[in-house]
């Protein structure tokens, strides 16, 4: 199977999922439920939930495990989350998100606040419900909530925030990153291997070093893309970052130089787990596919 | 020792418990723990995290129990996130809090969302975190989730919106505020019995019960205060429901009415836990204490 046919597969696998987490409802409470679905359900690229299950098999799960299912939702919630809290107009004030009116655009902004709220919320809400041992969900919970909190995701917001306002050097920038996008990244394989009880020191390190180096060049292709995307495909307005005068890697280095650079994360990378049999190749695989990606 | 020392006893630890779990520091992330700290240290009651130690002490365990401690401000957290949201200027639009600027005033409104959210995710972690067996964690994450989120908390937020557009009828009314109010203190018990690893179905119901009761009666009381009460001592606008057209109890009721269906409420929740011990008169008292209270 090609890595397109293998991501589409999940990809079925994963909305199904999350379907069923988002079908309950409450009549009085629609608006809420509604809001929330509405961004989860927005074409996401689910490349998180992706991985989480990638690193579950790794760990020694059969495909579509139902824990690790649960804990690849779970971190969906979380970023479906922070980007509705990030289109907000005190945020980026962004109208677009994939294409499509952003949540406070539909929903208004005191609604989108608390779906972003409850998504969070729910996130914990589905890790406590998984069908997995008390200490895989406490793992769980533990590596969420820091990878997500003031020490990692949240964290690399605000330096974002503090990047429209003056120029972040060097090392805050890599920082910022590091937390904005690579944090919730690299709690993939935390989450993945917790569904799977594996432990394995040289697994765990191999595939933190795996998700730090896509995280990376993931965000680098994410800057380059806010330049040279087409705009239809890409959902939302290409060049928003200039016009909201953020700092990217674009601040630092030509388009071909920060090209180059994303290459050489995504071959370190490969390095640290093509070792590990077909789910290995197939997380290789997945690298390259981001590098190259055009949305 | 009388009631209001027995709650400034209890205030102190989780007080000096609260500023431990917030003193961590990160030299770039200074301003989102500086917002988190600024609102989570604002002078509140400690109401919900003095009513999970109770209800631990309830279940059988020591005073002051790590594990139950930890619970009691992971909750804190999530009450003082919902407070720096309900604040914003695209929800209540409110500048005072405790007789001090609002988290936005102080931060602006995206650091504001940002601690908010931050304050919402290191609640589970404290959770992930405490000194407490595994079960007893995921039970308590279980609990805080699904009363904080969109079934919770957040549900009557929404409510509590819509109220603002028309009058909400009397089903909806009593709804909004079991959610609103009444979901947190909820957790209370929830998460006391849990740190203690109680599941007794008389005392889990009576607990339940009892703060249920409490519940409706604090919020009868809070809509009484923003009418009656001094605005230096309440610590926020007077008569701020009725300038953002508010749905409130006295919408429906005379303000002796209220005050008379709040007594009712409380001699309730006082039957339901009186019979337990030392501890179920203290329980006792603090729904009086609540019923009486001037802020």
């Amino acid at each position: 199977m090609n890595i397109k046919d293998d991501i589409k597969a999940y990809n079925e696998v994963i909305n199904a999922y999350l379907d069923k987490l988002l079908s309950e409802k409450d009549e009085d409470l629609t608006i809420i439920t509604d809001s929330m679905s509405y961004s989860v359900k927005n074409g996401g690229k689910r490349i998180r939930p992706y991985l989480v299950l990638k690193f579950s098999e790794l760990g020694g799960l059969d495909k579509f495990n139902e824990g690790a299912l649960s804990f690849a939702s779970a971190l969906e919630m979380i970023h479906t989350s922070s980007l509705i809290h990030d289109d907000l107009p005190c945020m980026d004030n962004d109208d677009l998100r994939r294409g499509k009116p952003t949540n406070h655009k539909v929903y208004g902004d005191a609604v989108a606040t608390l779906a972003g709220d409850a998504l969070l919320i729910i996130a914990f809400e589905i890790v406590s419900d998984a069908a997995a041992p008390d200490k895989a969900k406490v793992k769980a919970a533990k590596a969420l909530s820091v990878l997500a909190g003031w020490r990692g995701m949240i964290g690399g917001q605000i330096m974002d925030l503090q990047g429209e306002k003056r120029r972040l050097d060097d090392r805050e920038f890599v920082k910022m990153n590091a937390l904005k996008t690579g944090a919730l990244l690299r709690s993939t394989a935390r989450l993945g291997l917790a569904a799977a009880e594996c432990d394995d020191k040289a697994i765990c390190r191999d595939a933190d070093e795996y998700c730090a180096c896509i995280g990376r060049a993931f965000q680098i292709r994410d800057d380059i893309l806010d330049v040279i995307a087409d705009q239809a495909e890409f959902g939302k307005p290409v060049g928003s970052d200039a016009k909201n005068g953020k700092t990217t890697v674009l601040s630092y280095m030509s388009l071909d130089d920060a090209q180059a650079l994303a290459a050489e994360l995504t071959e370190k990378a490969v390095k640290a787990i093509e070792k590990y049999g077909d789910v290995g190749k197939e997380l290789a695989e997945f690298a390259d596919f981001l590098l190259n990606r055009r949305i």
